[in-house]
């Protein structure tokens, strides 16, 4: 096991159901429930094939997928020191050889890293529109993971629908608000949504999360799949959510 | 209470959470659970205001309405006979003054009815392709109304964007696998969606039917609804289809 270096705010997390461990910083980049969903939802080949997950962050979503394949991933973040904090949490759980982590812009990747080339992308993109944003604010790193500063919806699905191959999935978690807006780029792009899961805070509440895969050219043939509820009414999480997180329902 | 004409394998059936009663046909139309639900989903004004719903079959969405509005409800049936037995279930309930049936093509409605006037549209469409059909089923009465035969959904959907105000709603039923067809055509003819409701069979299915309503000229602002389950895990229905069918939940 490779010595840890955490600077600054950043402490070491547990990925419990992975048993694995994160660098996470409170101030710069902390993963999210959204993250550990999409890492869960997505189509996932057991043993080969190309992943790359768009709009890394601390690596989060690589990290979840490595306890699900053995295939090799490629992570691509644009801010140094989220790609550098993952870096280290890669290194840290041994997992140099199966993750790439590069330090790149989402839009254009393709013609680095290859089009048509890979299985399965994963993308959990900033969520906010950046319209009302200061100037000052834009340059804050969280600021710049959560709002369309650096990369808005449509640039993530055209790079998404660049790297994959005919019939690779790309798999987005967003905000339901966004759903006619992915919908709609998808299919610009030659994304065909297969399967959608909206996630609910709890029972009789309004979705606030939306899973969705598409297949590049596949046919329409739209799947919507059960609810995915966080919270019991009791406040503590559900069986599902919880074996996600820890990995046991106990 | 007029004098009730039974017409074939026409029988008379109960609408017990409205305490009316409507003519059904085994053999040429019944209403389903469908119907239900989109009369319950759509918003509606509880005095004024002017209704249209669109593909009424043998007129149960309107007979519904009428318990949740006195608005003016005007409903369009392009078969004959299913237009009858609704015009029948009408009068049998003595809601004549405020139902009127047409027998008409859906198809250029507004221009006949009134552009821009109503508040409110309602349709329950035919759902299903119409490729595979054979020339003689093509005009069963059943097959008209569950097949695109003489009306597809984007004929539908312009339909009642044509009638609707500007900030009127429209709101449709259909299969979770035309959503993107739907959501497209609404943006396309000015309805911009904002209410989704998913219905599943039963808790741990895919969803089996969409409830989504539209504004013309709205914001885009969409919100994804609780999910909506038919039946229990014993099979007998959950408490909120129970009301909306029976009226009670006991």
């Amino acid at each position: 096991m490779e010595p840890i270096e955490l600077q600054g705010d950043e402490r070491l997390d547990y990925l419990l159901a992975e048993n694995l461990k994160i660098i996470q910083s409170p101030s710069v980049f902390s993963f999210s429930l959204d993250a550990v969903l999409l890492a869960r939802f997505a189509y996932m080949p057991i043993r080969q094939g190309k992943i790359v997950d768009l709009c890394s962050g601390n690596g989060a979503i690589p990290l979840f997928l490595s306890a699900r394949t053995s295939a090799e991933i490629t992570a691509i973040e644009l801010q140094e020191q989220l790609a550098d904090m993952a870096t280290r949490s890669i290194s840290y759980n041994n997992l140099d050889r199966q993750i790439t982590m590069l330090c790149d812009d989402v839009i254009g990747i393709a013609a680095k890293i290859g089009y048509d080339k890979y299985d399965v992308v994963t993308c959990n993109p900033p969520y906010f529109k950046a319209n009302e944003l200061s100037e000052t604010n834009k340059k804050e790193p969280l600021t710049i993971a959560r709002h369309e500063v650096k990369l808005n919806l449509d640039q993530a699905i055209r790079s998404a629908s660049e790297l994959l191959k005919q019939g690779g999935k790309a798999a987005f978690v967003h905000r339901p608000g966004r759903l006619l807006d992915i919908v709609t780029s998808m299919r610009a792009n030659r994304l065909e949504p297969k399967r959608i899961r909206f996630v609910y805070p709890k029972e009789g509440k309004e979705a606030n999360m939306l899973l969705i895969e598409g297949t590049k050219d596949g046919k329409p043939d739209l799947k919507v799949l059960p609810p995915l509820y966080v919270y019991k009414n009791d406040g503590t999480y559900t069986e599902e959510v919880r074996t996600l997180l820890y990995g046991t329902e106990a």
